[in-house]
């Protein structure tokens, strides 16, 4: 039962940026920006980028935001849609690449206590072939997801338990990105085609 | 000395959005949005607004925002201006307003582990008198900050140890706002003068 009144039947920071949507504009639109576009010489691709976004929910513990961006990412692999439950489960001995490892790692700092990112984090994905615009989008990546985390969780939003809705999630957020939900009656009606 | 190249002399998030602006664009807009403006029925003032930001920069450690967000708020209160230091060092013992302690507390346990704002946190603040916009604003600047603290921190930007910089800076937030600053010349030059 959410903390305050929002739209009933939508789920997670959807319901939330109905509330407020001068605020949820600017939390769609660096979301947009954050996990569908990169520092110019960025090599993170968009599955990428989503899976470093459910890792760091799933450390948060908040379901929603990691059943949602794994569902994205999974849409985005296509074929080597299996990469991202066994990145969410070891990071560490999934067969993801070295690089994608450090890069893991670093959102793992970042997320625990981001003083800790040190210059050996650092150097280990350069190493690996990190660029800078690599190592800041992972860092913005982490960091923003530690506040979607906390507002979807401290509000208490309303978190599906069925699999079949993250995949219609995931799909949407794979294929149209993060655009602000419009209060309609169609999308009260019916939140599990709208979420995104 | 940051992980990234940033532009020399410029200090934590101001650094950050000069390096990439387009996402930088949305932080400070959300910035502006959440601290000079409330939700419809929010009763939070700027300098309260302000104080929260610093109470959970503080908890995160994170020096720069700490110091830069309880000046803006000890300019914002002027001459109610030690309410903020006597907040940041005991918020139960310092002679605010019991609605506020009890939204600073919320915004302590979003810090923490958002899952663990509770009904009956929820229903102390709504008993001394917080509306539905300043719980979700509370919530919202909270979790904001973990992200905001998180960035400067992950990066390992600036931080100016000179009170005089962070009292300039508080001035600038609290006349001037939250504007993407250009990188010119003279901004790298006196960044200072420059900062937010």
């Amino acid at each position: 039962m959410p903390h305050i009144p929002l739209p009933d039947g939508v789920p997670g920071i959807r319901s939330l940026v109905m509330y407020r949507p001068d605020t949820g504009q600017h939390l769609y639109d660096l979301a947009q920006a954050l996990l569908r576009s990169g520092s110019p010489d960025s090599t993170l691709s968009d599955a990428e980028r989503e899976l470093i976004a459910a890792f760091v929910s799933k450390q948060n513990q908040t379901a929603f935001c990691m059943n949602s961006h794994a569902a994205a990412s999974r849409y985005l692999y296509a074929d080597q849609r299996d990469l991202v439950d066994l990145t969410l489960s070891d990071p560490t001995a999934a067969p993801i690449s070295a690089k994608l490892k450090a890069l893991v790692a670093i959102a793992g700092h970042v997320q625990a206590d981001a003083r800790t990112v040190s210059n050996d984090l650092v150097a280990a994905a350069r190493a690996e072939g990190a660029t800078d615009g690599d190592i800041h989008d992972t860092v913005l990546i982490a960091a923003s997801f530690c506040m979607y985390n906390r507002y979807v969780d401290g509000l208490a939003t309303l978190t599906p338990t069925d699999p079949a809705a993250y995949e219609a999630m995931g799909e949407r957020m794979g294929t149209l990105g993060y655009q602000l939900p419009k209060a309609t009656a169609s999308d009260v009606a019916s939140p599990v085609t709208n979420l995104s």
